[in-house]
């Protein structure tokens, strides 16, 4: 993937983050997929597609349980000691921000990416992954919570 | 939601299971949307969008263990006793059937979506969520191995 189609998803993340849970994420990795990596133990999926049908993938927001607690007990202003509806909620919201932010970015540079809506999984062990055939990236972050992960499987960018 | 856009869902599972699997799933219910039945071990979920933006969502394909373990090995004539990389890349194949088939009946009554890439994730203990703003249902079908379901999670239906 062409770097300047991961930068927006990087600086959205961060302005998202920062902005809604007061807690500026660093960025510590882009690199391979790694589908362990890519959930902890929430994750929000949102498809992206476009209107001729060649451009087609999803993005991946997961975070282990530690790390979302705190971001959402700093947003909501309450402790969430554990992963809930509230929760839930707030990683399928931040989802749909860092989307939202992107994808304004990338439509500057000529790249029109339609969001579905975000879906919400939470449970153990999880793996996540998209086809071996689409190209997949993964990008880490570090908070004051622990690492939190953006995943991008894009099949068609240029 | 109207019947008539469950009804292509419903439809397309059936000859895409039964075309696949050898195996004819029944339909047992149409209902609301169950958090903890959406997934099983095993879910798939494909974002779908168009492209004024005036409908959005995803859908659901989530499978217990024994009842995916049953289906593919039906489908690749190999034994699978347990969720694996080809089991996962399975589930994913299905739900882009199934939902392509779905989308070209909706497609005749006036209604285009496009699908993303189909996500799949596998654990323990899966909740699988979408907004509770948007209208959600689950089909629930029986096969040999045990019952599956679809969701179906979509804003801006007429």
């Amino acid at each position: 993937m062409d770097p300047a189609h991961i930068q927006p998803f990087v600086d959205a993340t961060v302005k998202v983050i920062s902005t809604m849970a007061f807690t500026t994420p660093k960025l510590r990795n882009i690199g391979p997929w790694d589908k362990t990596l890519a959930a902890g133990q929430v994750v929000s999926i949102i498809g992206l597609s476009n209107e001729n049908d060649n451009l087609q993938g999803f993005m991946t927001l997961g975070f282990t349980e530690p790390c979302i607690c705190r971001i959402v007990s700093n947003m909501l202003g309450e402790e969430f000691p554990h992963i809930c509806d509230e929760i839930r909620e707030a990683v399928g919201e931040l989802a749909n921000m860092i989307s939202g932010q992107a994808r304004k970015r990338l439509s500057a540079q000529g790249i029109k990416l339609q969001a579905a809506l975000p879906s919400i999984i939470s449970g153990n062990d999880l793996i996540v992954d998209g086809s071996e055939k689409t190209p997949r990236i993964m990008i880490t972050f570090d908070t004051e919570g622990g690492p939190f992960e953006i995943g991008l499987c894009i099949n068609g960018l240029p």
